[in-house]
């Protein structure tokens, strides 16, 4: 995995950058935001829809495809791109964050994690070496080792005891891995709200030399701000020619605030779950389409927006259709929202090339926020 | 509404016909199966997609969507084609079958009927001349008058008052409606499955002179035989020049049976329906995707066809979707339901240009059967 980089220098906003991210399935420009197929499918999307609306690569998750369909079902069709029917990049998370947040289902040793399945209740044991392995099988593009997450709020020593197994793991998955070449597996940043361990886990795994990075354990129900304070002290320890992943951001103005300070990819289920209760993005914020002021609404959802929704729909259809439930609303949201958010990264894209950025960020929050309602970025 | 019609005489098919049917919106070639939109969406589907499966009408409901989103609402969007974004024909059914099959929620009179609406137990009053504002309204193409429909089974005396007073409901709709050069009404046959009044009935719209006709209170849980004996006393005392639609057939085998008859349109719930209950349509009858034995099967649904779902995605990923409830799932199975029935219908126009629906006819019946379960007329 190469990363080719420009990043413009402004006083303020000198982290920013744009950059190309080499893939064997494919080239990602960046910053990109990653639509989630969690189940090996974008919620309510084709692939052909997807490409359309400008993403480059899209999330699957190995914990929930490992459960069902069965790696065993996906290795006979062929790997996860085949069985899908997507052939441009995929990222698979470990499936660490699903295990995890199963509370009283799972029981973590330094060995690995005993978890029972939230499908079936059958128990199932998952170690770095059988995540890498899964993954191996899937086939995805980008991997990520399995991760000990803990909660939001977490106290100091158990946030560093979870941080310096994560580390052990991320070791752990290095050597289990043995695509290189085909598959890139990532590091991830954990150590919660405190900076001194985000700080010792961004050096560690710098150490280790991955070929790209994320960050986990943010956007979990923390204020925008200590969020990027939290980013504010690891970028700068992560080596700048890797590509740096932002896990679970997907809200317009998280993802401003993370490409200013150099995250290069985002992934998150808030554009397509919000999009199927009716919740969709526009400039100024978010618009719920079932409220009874769009009821003789002609308009489109965004008179500014050239996606297939906006140049066919109004929004009274829209909230017709899903106040009778109708399956062809929720698409038209979903279609809606990420195309949203590709071209809000691709405007980005732009006005970083053109050393516009500051420019950008300024007419952005001055637009966003009017209607207030916000309050969206985590769920 | 003019209809152009070619129809091959063999011994034993030989009302079978092909024909074309132009309309202010588009040429429809018959026999054509029209997918049903009933709140104003093919469920699942976008009209693109419709128009990809081959589909050149279809089907909406003057009842559903007077409730909701009212029609005051759709004559504001400029009529249903606008708001729904379909620029093809529309038949909307005038909703005498969804009013009469509330049971409990409804009260019939001379002048119309009363009833409570299944959304919000408002109560309305329906009467022909309301069906037919109604419809002028929509602006469908062509429109159904209200008529009075009874369960099955009726005794006759029952069945001969509803039949009786749907000839007079027929002729003040007639009169109620002054669009004729844009939307075509069409007189409906009841008669429920006593012959005479079934005669008496087509008789008596055929004296009306309407520029179609629609055979009602079929495909309501009777035996196909049965069907077939009352299409095979009604059809020759319909004028042959005009356009003859089977109202809720959507099997392939009583679309054959049909057409073998001189049925020109159809509609049904049928191929939607039973979708997104994960049942497809192939050539020897029907598949239930959900079951165990497709969990690793890589073949397309049906390896003859060459739908966008046959040529890119397994029994074994569309079993997954289902298995997870994906939206997806439900696209797809849909998706290739309408490509099949709008293939198989232009396959026997075909076979009548060609003067084979004799040997179509034989194949048929001969493949379809073969894996039993093929309950699935009536729904």
């Amino acid at each position: 995995m190469v990363m080719t980089i420009n990043w413009i220098e402004t006083n303020r906003y000198k982290e920013a950058r744009t950059g190309l991210l080499m893939t064997k399935r494919g080239v990602i420009e960046t910053p990109a935001f990653m639509p989630v197929g969690t189940q090996g499918t974008v919620k309510a999307m084709t692939p052909e829809e997807i490409k359309e609306t400008g993403a480059e690569i899209i999330l699957s998750n190995t914990y929930h495809l490992y459960l069902r369909p069965g790696t065993e079902i996906i290795d006979q069709a062929g790997g996860l791109h085949r069985f899908m029917h997507w052939d441009l990049p995929i990222l698979t998370d470990s499936g660490g964050f699903q295990v995890f947040s199963l509370n009283s289902l799972r029981k973590v040793s330094e060995e690995g994690v005993t978890f029972r399945s939230h499908i079936d209740g059958s128990t199932h044991f998952f170690t770095p070496e059988k995540a890498v392995q899964v993954q191996n099988i899937l086939g995805s593009d980008i991997m990520m080792p399995l991760d000990h997450v803990v909660a939001y709020p977490s106290n100091f020593e158990e946030t560093r005891d979870a941080m310096e197994r994560t580390l052990r793991w991320a070791e752990r998955s290095k050597n289990a891995h043995h695509g290189g070449e085909k598959q890139a597996l990532f590091g991830i940043v954990q150590g919660g709200f405190y900076p001194e361990l985000r700080k010792k886990c961004c050096s560690a795994l710098t150490e280790m030399d991955f070929p790209g990075y994320a960050l986990g354990g943010l956007s979990v129900g923390e204020p925008l701000e200590m969020m990027n304070e939290i980013l504010d002290i690891s970028l700068p320890l992560l080596p700048t020619e890797k590509p740096r992943y932002l896990m679970g951001v997907g809200s317009a103005d998280a993802l401003l605030e993370g490409i200013a300070r150099g995250i290069d990819l985002f992934d998150c289920v808030l554009p397509t779950r919000i999009a199927r209760n009716g919740r969709v993005m526009v400039p100024e914020g978010y618009l719920t389409l079932r409220n009874a002021e769009f009821a003789r609404d002609m308009r489109p959802i965004d008179p500014e927006c050239s996606c297939y929704c906006c140049r066919n729909y109004s929004r009274a259809y829209i909230r017709h259709l899903l106040k009778s439930n109708e399956i062809l609303g929720l698409r038209l949201t979903t279609y809606h929202n990420l195309f949203f958010l590709a071209h809000f990264v691709a405007a980005i894209q732009r006005a970083i090339r053109e050393k516009t950025f500051d420019l950008f960020y300024r007419d952005f929050w001055t637009r966003f926020n009017k209607n207030g309602n916000n309050m969206e970025r985590s769920e």
